[in-house]
């Protein structure tokens, strides 16, 4: 049994950790909130989401892998050992308890938290941001970080009670994303949307009893500029000092007989109309003459 | 115990309907797709979808209801009487075996089919559109539907072996729309393609590989006419003859480092980008103008 104290790398002889390793015991409690908040620490599992982590130095713990994984990866497993993070080869019975989907991939990376304060992330002068307040469903809430990441926003808030960003339903569901963007994590959504504001971002809250039609905004040119999205949870919505908050209430036109849109939908359709605005300056000018005064 | 073979009426004395009177057991059994296709019934659970089934005549078979249940919505249960529809009293027991969430909400009914051949659904001259070819996934099957509703489109399209309609969790992510657009089951997605085209409606393929993107298309005033959308499987996309069928493959912008969208994500996009162009004629001709040659 190797020492739990070192990591093994790839060369040595030593047969696979098992679930009892105390180091793949300690991975597992990661899967608890309360000891991702203690450690720092969270998994993320399967090869697109280690490839990913492994894009950002120092952000990689350790590698844990079944040998066939191991093997079929191996370039992800040089990479991690060239990057000096230990690679630690475990049994299939091991990465079951270590994943927590029905058909593991065979790795899970042992990630350090990498969320970073809201005013470093606001000095980059991010042009699209979205803050998700109180949205407590994990797979939602990375639905809506891999939508926003993909619609071009270079921040992503998680504020208040907000599901923890490494809860490893949002990882999954971030599809990689939670890897590319600034993740902030803030406790009071109300000091969010005032530092969003005084770093010149126009805070739009999307709500279904919003004033301001969405097509109206992104038609009189008022999309064009570097804007905040708050979106609530599907069940609650946005709380009222948020809306109240925002520059603007913002609702999705509904044509046909639903009466609401899923959270994933709607953050969507307004990042992406954000996204188009920002990148359209001829249609931003030209549109503006046909705005009703 | 009541007579298996009548209704009983909410006046009606007899004691509930337990988990093994032969109409709940029956009921039951629309859980599975094979009863379903037998019987052309399926099982629309919890007050929303009731009242959404109660608006069309003669889809509901019966309606289950625990007594607080019944009691809590004594207007579904009125309006179920008035259209001569059998309201039944049923155990919290029954209800439990009946509904598939972990805390129904006490209404269970019991539906007719409501899917309409393509030619009916296409008489109706639709301007929007969406297709599931081989969207395997009940809950993405019905978010979609959810989300051509909210954009404004009649008619829907279960193609191939994308999921029967009428699974349960797929009825529960349309959130009602099941109910409001023209749903159509078809086994032969080329044949769909050939009819809509037929029908003068541009056929748009979505995938990740498209040589159009969405937004030239938008910005080209292409998207302002009637359109059918195809929208492939998550894990699979469309297969290679449908969107080789397709009037254009469209591609969504990924401006981020997102590797793709979400099947969810991806069709509202798109789904409101038709919305929007098919509404905004002053941005349709004044952005023609702005098109690269």
């Amino acid at each position: 049994m190797p020492s739990p104290a070192h990591g093994r790398r790839l060369d040595a002889v030593p047969g696979p950790f098992t679930p009892r390793t105390p180091r793949v015991a300690a991975a597992r409690r990661l899967h608890r909130r309360r000891d991702r908040d203690a450690t720092g620490r969270f998994l993320a599992e399967g090869p697109q989401a280690v490839r990913e982590a492994l894009t950002r130095p120092g952000l990689v713990v350790e590698l844990f892998g079944t040998p066939a994984a191991l093997d079929r990866h191996r370039d992800l497993a040089a990479r991690a050992a060239t990057a000096d993070v230990p690679v630690s080869e475990v049994t299939e019975e091991a990465i079951g308890v270590l994943a927590e989907t029905v058909a593991p991939q065979g790795l899970v990376a042992v990630c350090r938290h990498l969320d970073v304060p809201l005013d470093r992330a606001l000095a980059t002068a991010p042009r699209l941001v979205a803050v998700l307040a109180g949205i407590r469903d994990p797979g939602n809430a990375g639905t809506v970080l891999r939508t926003a990441d993909a619609a071009g926003a270079q921040v992503v808030v998680f504020a208040g009670d907000t599901v923890d960003p490494y809860n490893g339903k949002c990882v999954r569901a971030s599809a990689g994303s939670l890897f590319h963007v600034d993740v902030v994590r803030a406790t009071d959504p109300g000091e969010v949307v005032g530092a969003l504001r005084a770093a010149g971002l126009t805070v739009l809250a999307t709500t279904g009893y919003g004033d301001s039609d969405l097509d109206d905004l992104a038609d009189a040119g008022r999309l064009a500029a570097p804007t905040a999205w708050l979106f609530g949870s599907e069940a609650h919505g946005l709380p009222g000092e948020l809306t109240d908050a925002a520059d603007a209430r913002v609702r999705v036109p509904l044509h046909g007989r639903a009466e609401s849109l899923n959270l994933a939908a709607a953050a969507a359709v307004c990042l992406y109309a954000s996204a188009k605005a920002q990148r359209s300056p001829v249609r931003g000018s030209s549109a503006k003459e046909s705005v009703r005064p």
